[in-house]
């Protein structure tokens, strides 16, 4: 079937291009020697995600023990839940799936600490727990230094719990657009990394893995020689936030190509200088900002609502046509993904595979 | 089950909250002369349809067809698609629909008056047919005036299709903060879809129907005398957006109460000054502004990634436990909707009902 027969909206794989993004990232981790273990919040997907172990991916990372289940289920045997779970419901969940796979999980907080353990003690189940510290985001994680030795003293007195390593990312930094202060971001964060490997050594701990690093940065986690594992997901699709950063010679970053679209159709015509389309914030999460027009000069995306996407014709735009099927950048991969049941796998315009957004709405 | 065991993020509806803004637009619509035809893109739900139905209203709209199939699938027997419909696909399977339902759709163009009747001739269906005249909102729709009278003409010179009204709804009215400006906009608005009346008459054409408006305007439009028909559907669940209009005496818009919200659990405390809660952009919408925290003092919520909300707490804010649940009301309620596969009913704090979001991801 080729593209122009898919109805629309539809959220469309450029396979060539996702299969390039895999072999790239495959070939990047190894030269800088770490392990890329990628976050499946991107792609909620365990047919992606088997995809980029086959290419080299020590297993995937989540967010939500909903993910993991549906990550494990799919044939994904070893899943770090990159967040702290909360509550004897999701953590009995996650207790039981580590029956089944390799299961990880990140913990700031003592309390939460023995619930897990006693989650694991339950099923008879052993979790690996790494301490997340908060290297700059400001969202979660303990403070580095002092605080998570104490975290990790506490996983390590625990009878069902192993102290896996230290939970590291520098979430602002993804999309700071200049391409030294973004390495600087992660060199300073690097620093708070090394003084809590250094303290915990202290404390007769060894650091068995630091983890961390997205498709923004992660060159300048692998380049400072702290990290062992990177987490980079988006660089599979890639999205228009991150097709903003900035290279080292200025250019804009992309290293990976846009494989991820959002085809939708023209559904109203006004007038000249405006066009409609049938994706609006149901089809394209417009968080990191508005879906970018692909292939049509002089055509911008330029507002959202429900179920509509308003375009403006400049002068030099080509003349639309009803029903005329139109790729749209997202602006925010991830969330994008969440809106969709189905991926369209397309190469060389021709429908090759459809494969489910299995963990879409996976949030608990 | 009480409230605070149901597993997060979830989407909670307050049943008795609801049921208030059911009887209440009842009441109102019933004072003010006009029928109720809900927007089901609000609630994506044939339950909740086929309630608002049983207190009055007329059937519903919707946007998309897929959610039309869903409502009629789910016991409603009178949908009007309050949008362009493009594309033999989906104008096939409308027109399939139109014989099991009586179904309508909007037009603003004249090619696709021919695609539509070339569908429905097909089935041997009949589909009722509105103009639709931009009265301000800018997006679709034709000028109001002889080009509706244009479309019209054609309509009902189409063997399957019944020239059925004039849709006319000015979405950018509805979030006008001031009354009284909010009032005047509709009225502008009532003096274009008035001379495409006048114009209609003159080519012998009778406009059996006048349907637009929305929870922040209905009342201006019935009041004008004009509109037949009001659209109104977050009425049902109001959010934060519509919280922020002004109503005649100054105060905020609150005659409708929020019944809906985002049940989430706080999953990390990493200082006094901030909390992180379990809902992010893949539990509450954020396109028309961030989620309000309920019934907690000085605490507020600040900014939203995919799997989180930051929460920051001030002086006077309660101190907040790890696992503690906590209720949001989402900023926009169609699009937070849409990203949760079930409402759990509650009323008093005990849960009631669990209602699947059937139309949750119906965007073709």
């Amino acid at each position: 079937m080729p593209i122009q027969d898919i109805d629309t909206p539809a959220l469309i794989i450029d396979l060539d291009s996702f299969e390039h993004n895999l072999n790239l990232m495959s070939k990047s981790v190894a030269s800088l020697g770490v392990a890329h273990r990628p976050h499946a919040k991107t792609h909620k997907s365990p047919v992606i995600a088997r995809k980029q172990i086959a290419v080299g991916a020590v297993g995937q990372c989540c967010q939500k023990v909903s993910e993991a289940e549906i990550l494990v289920a799919g044939g994904v045997d070893d899943v770090l839940v990159s967040n702290q779970v909360v509550g004897q419901q999701k953590l009995e969940r996650l207790a039981g799936l580590a029956r089944h796979a390799k299961i990880g999980v990140c913990v700031d907080n003592l309390e939460n600490i023995g619930a897990i353990n006693a989650a694991s003690s339950k099923f008879g189940s052993q979790i690996d727990v790494l301490v997340e510290i908060d290297i700059g985001a400001g969202r979660c994680g303990v403070v580095p230094g002092a605080p998570a030795v104490k975290l990790a003293e506490a996983i390590e007195s625990m009878s069902h719990l192993k102290f896996s390593g230290l939970q590291a990312y520098q979430g602002r930094a993804q999309h700071i657009r200049g391409f030294s202060e973004r390495k600087v971001a992660i060199e300073k964060a690097s620093e708070y990394v090394l003084k809590t490997i250094k303290l915990l050594g202290g404390a007769g701990i060894d650091c068995p893995r630091v983890t961390g690093g997205g498709t923004g940065t992660y060159q300048f986690e692998a380049g400072t020689g702290v990290w062992d594992e990177i987490q980079a997901g988006s660089y599979c699709f890639m999205d228009v936030d991150y097709g903003l950063n900035l290279t080292e010679d200025g250019n804009y970053f992309d290293t990976f190509q846009n494989s991820l679209f959002v085809l939708a159709t023209v559904m109203s015509i006004p007038n000249k200088e405006r066009a409609v389309l049938d994706a609006g914030h149901k089809a394209s999460a417009i968080d990191s900002g508005l879906p970018k027009v692909m292939d049509l000069p002089d055509v911008e995306f330029v507002s959202a609502s429900d179920e509509h996407g308003t375009l403006t014709l400049g002068r030099n735009a080509p003349k639309l046509s009803l029903g005329q099927k139109i790729r749209l950048i997202p602006g925010h991969c991830d969330p994008t993904v969440n809106l969709h049941d189905w991926y369209v796998g397309v190469r060389n315009n021709i429908v090759e595979s459809i494969w489910p957004v299995a963990a879409r709405g996976a949030a608990f």
